[in-house]
């Protein structure tokens, strides 16, 4: 496994793997990695011939209040794990490498990148699908991995794909959770133990509303209101609770068979994203 | 020379193009061409195995009250002017082939977006580094030719390529110019015989520029205030007149060899752009 921190040498990998006829697979990281992370890996490395894992917190997709500087960062302990994964090759560049001085150059999925995760982090997915395009542009793959937990982030870089006519792939892995339930995240380890123990009502609370719908509720605004009181119970603070189309991400009036549910929750300055589809 | 107006078709072409080894050259234009277009389009012929031109009026790039409608087009003329000049390729998509419903995604040079003409043209760059973008990941040219009367746009195009990490390498071309002097535009052609013969104005403020620098005029102000005059004497309506560092863009406080001088002028409801360096 070769860990490489510069464009130029990166292509010429890249370049002699697809001349061997390699099929290239990308999965974007920001590190820290988890069993989430991982099982994104596995899924690339049964896709592709010559499988890049890419470890790079993108400090344009972080709000000026955001956690950019204290993001959990552990490159050896990531190695390791990647190493056990058969990876080919770890890009690992630093922020200069990617956003010389005077970079101005954006990408933006404008009208979904202002709802759900974004009315609360405006500049969020426009540093998403910023840096996305430059990965897509500087590692070529023809496959590339996302995880669905942020799945407003897959949906928007799926549209990305589409809208700019680009040829690589997307595809999308399952939410891995803890035991209890709690989707795996890197941000995860920001919690006290009190937090931590409650944080999994983001996921009792899909479980419930999973039941209710086979029960027969369909009101977005009773469910809504029920899980907001499950979480509030937890003392967690709803940043959002929506029922949306998961193609189109407009809010639905009922819910019906592929309607996704999504929330955010604070728990302190922790905000904790999770969904499922119905 | 192919005429193709489907996506899913030139990318067969172009790869079977690759396939046989040909360096891909594309000269993107806006059709009704002229001169100044077939000396772009000689350009990349010398430089390029396989020469695409696309023809295509980018609608993204007109503000609501110019002149998308009412853009001049000729593709019976266009295509006999690209076949003498052994043009392999011309892609003219639609419409609604480059943008399909609920498209949503632009990328912005977004400092220089703002600036010259962009000032008084807010969503034009947005709309052009965006059909470019999407261009050269259609038709993935190994280089591209843009005009230098568009200084701006090839500053801006050029910043791009290096921001989003793409591989394609940007040439620019002279302007070509009328016998007078003034520089060939599509919308030349919206000039009464009147304002036809006033126009000549642009070119000639920039050559009583280039005089008055070599006799030793330095200050911007002052230049600008005569080329003002000039222009205003034509019935010409300033839209701007700016002395900017070729690389940067930014206002330059004096002439010195290398800075930019560029000016945007309305006859009527004519927009013409010129520029020089000294």
């Amino acid at each position: 496994m070769r860990v490489v921190k510069r464009i130029a040498q990166v292509r010429k990998i890249i370049a002699s793997a697809k001349r061997r006829g390699k099929t290239v697979g990308l999965v974007p990281t920001m590190g820290y990695l988890h069993e989430g992370h991982l099982s994104l890996v596995r899924l690339a490395r049964r896709r592709c011939g010559f499988l890049v894992v890419s470890i790079f917190v993108n400090p344009t997709q972080f709000g000026p209040r955001e956690d950019f500087g204290r993001y959990p960062r552990d490159l050896k302990r990531d190695l390791r794990l990647l190493k056990k994964e058969k990876v080919d090759l770890v890009f690992n560049p630093s922020v200069h490498e990617i956003y010389t001085e005077g970079h101005q150059t954006y990408v933006e999925v404008v009208d979904w990148s202002k709802i759900m995760c974004g009315a609360s982090r405006p500049i969020h997915f426009r540093g998403v699908t910023t840096v996305v395009l430059k990965l897509f542009n500087i590692l070529e793959p023809d496959i590339a991995v996302f995880g669905s937990k942020d799945f407003q982030q897959a949906v928007i870089i799926e549209k990305m794909v589409r809208d700019l006519d680009l040829s690589v792939k997307v595809v999308t892995g399952k939410i891995v959770r803890e035991k209890d339930g709690l989707a795996m995240s890197s941000r995860n380890k920001y919690l006290s133990k009190d937090q931590r123990k409650n944080a999994v009502v983001l996921y009792n609370s899909l479980k419930w509303l999973r039941q209710a719908y086979i029960k027969g509720l369909r009101d977005p605004k009773l469910a809504i209101k029920k899980m907001a009181s499950m979480i509030k119970g937890k003392n967690g603070k709803v940043d959002y609770i929506v029922f949306v189309d998961k193609n189109t991400l407009e809010p639905v009036k009922k819910l019906r068979k592929g309607t996704l549910v999504a929330l955010a929750v604070f728990f302190g300055k922790t905000r904790l994203i999770d969904n499922t589809t119905l």
